[in-house]
């Protein structure tokens, strides 16, 4: 099956570098596609310039496939988003601005992250990039169809069985089996109904998203119920951090893997020196390695080491309001603690196995993986 | 490695199956056991008599290896079982109790399931069982010693790597690695501090379980990281439903697999009509398979399928009273309903993975899992 994968893809490796907005760029992607891995550029958090910047910087220096990522979650209407809930969430963290003497009235509210749009998709459009995943689902179907036009790919994660025949459905070449292991956002787009049962596309959650959670699966259950459910390739990712890890998802039925805690402390990978601190410490002491989902940084579940605000807040508090908006009040508290020294109130994103981290190159870790 | 677990445990396969009370007796126990697995017999809910007729119908039976798995978890204090918290749980089940004209004063106060103790250490060391497993913890090192004494294996299961390494300095001769996709109680015994790592044994936990449970890993990650971890065998559990996923246990770096949630259906298990129910309907709609870890039926976190008082309750309410005296207010609500023909006041265990559930004898389901 990695074969099928590879030759559909155009890839000489079955692995797909995980896209990690904020701790990688295009010097990851080149390195992994040049390896011929996919290598993936996280677009999700970068300015229309710097994403052609970045898309051009890869086919100068590479000819192999790549991916680029987006989100693809519907923004935040003003009465889902409102100045009240902005309001509780700047309240609850007060006491935190005082500490650190920011003045709440100098912080911008807004967006941090556009979703795929057909302004994005006129910009990537010349490049006819050979894959795009999406996360949160996937854009409208026309969007999805003009990728297709020029010949792309399209990939979307899935974190139930639902979510997977749902993508299938709706066009995705290949889909990705986010098990609950993974670093990051949970890609999760369809909401439970009263069953527990997913039952529809949505583009809010409840504020407590502690029931939502429920339907989250491990790798090793999610994986096998995909790949029975649907008929195009899956891709397992979350908790894959080895060349067994690799051999256990194969035996599972994946057609590929997608590794991202791994790469982190890679050379070519931009995380910060505080992040790279916390996953060698994790990698060399598994047993006090502690990840959680939480809202707090962007206002949608995403697994990272816990951390102060993590702890004083509870991971999940339904003071943070909606994706993406939970993200501008916390901006300014990450920014002077980090020039203190501190990761207090920074996403130090991470997958629940960080023993495969280590400080080396992007090829020498896919060596050590077996590739 | 799967041959050193075989030598060291006497059995044919490096199969466990899992001791699951409620759900199966002697009978499963020595099919397993028959056809060349360890079958376990689950005694935490049963009395000494039940205990001592079950071990010697499996005497009678087979003269293979078999486990008895015991709970030891510490009894609950009158200062944590207070009467206030029963009189708050008895409260919120109250609108049940109307319903089905219950007179709440007629429910028995009392504790369910009995931890191991000399008293059943006594009861069972004549017939020196030859491998005894234990859920939360271990007993005191006495105890373990005693077990030890007449050549009994002791077998526990980890959800951390900190519990892992605690149970490997205690005398467990293999640990299990229990995932969270297992179905049933989290076999969970170290609380987390305040920074999220394991560091000491706890009688009782807080009330709201959602905090600890962010220790939990899936088998893919929690597996390989204390397979790394300790020098004893490791057996996977928890997601393991199918040839393939035994396959992606061993290369992980299991020594052997435990399954549980495959066998439910089984011939020779005792499950509940309605309980067969529900698995062979998550069998046949993996995309409707629906479990959460939930405090209402016993006091600690146990997977099972949702259904309504979940649903109505959340399946975390700290409401529920500690370990195990939920079991008592809920029991004849359980019982009246299942007289009603409904699942909905039923502890419908369950792992993240019923797609390996089939009416079929326990020898033809491990033919079918390659065994």
């Amino acid at each position: 099956m990695s074969q099928a994968f590879c030759q559909q893809f155009g890839t000489t490796h079955a692995l797909i570098q995980a896209p990690m907005a904020g701790v990688q760029g295009s010097a990851l992607a080149i390195a992994v596609s040049e390896a011929g891995g996919l290598g993936s550029l996280p677009c999700a958090m970068l300015s229309s310039e710097q994403i052609k910047a970045e898309i051009e910087a890869i086919r100068a220096a590479t000819s192999k496939p790549y991916n680029l990522n987006f989100f693809c979650h519907t923004p935040p209407t003003p009465d889902v988003a409102t100045p009240e809930r902005e309001a509780a969430w700047r309240k609850l963290l007060a006491p935190y601005f005082a500490e650190y003497g920011i003045d709440p009235a100098s912080i911008p509210a807004g967006a941090g992250r556009a979703p795929f749009s057909d302004g994005l998709c006129d910009l990537i459009a010349p490049y006819k990039p050979p894959v795009v995943s999406f996360h949160f689902g996937l854009p409208s179907a026309d969007l999805v169809q003009r990728v297709k036009t020029w010949g792309g790919k399209v990939l979307s994660s899935a974190t139930t069985v639902a979510e997977a025949q749902w993508l299938e459905g709706h066009g995705a070449d290949a889909i990705i089996a986010q098990g609950i292991e993974a670093g990051g956002h949970r890609g999760m787009f369809l909401r439970k109904n009263e069953h527990g049962v997913h039952s529809g596309l949505s583009a809010t959650f409840p504020d407590d998203w502690r029931e939502e959670l429920s339907t989250q699966q491990g790798t090793f259950t999610l994986l096998p119920q995909i790949v029975a459910a649907v008929n195009v390739p899956v891709i397992a990712a979350g908790g894959i951090a080895s060349a067994q890890g690799i051999q256990a998802a194969f035996a599972l039925g994946a057609s590929a893997v997608q590794i991202g805690t791994a790469f982190m402390l890679c050379n070519e990978a931009t995380t910060s020196a505080l992040h790279r601190a916390q996953l060698a410490r994790s990698a060399a002491h598994p047993e006090q390695h502690h990840t959680q989902l939480t809202t707090l940084f962007t206002g949608r579940p995403a697994r990272g080491i816990t951390n102060r605000v993590m702890r004083e807040l509870g991971a999940i508090n339904i003071a943070a309001p909606v994706f993406p908006t939970s993200t501008a009040a916390i901006a300014p508290l990450r920014a002077a603690a980090e020039k203190a020294g501190l990761a207090d109130f920074s996403p130090l994103w991470s997958g629940q196995n960080a023993s495969g981290c280590g400080a080396l190159s992007a090829v020498e870790l896919m060596r050590d993986l077996g590739f």
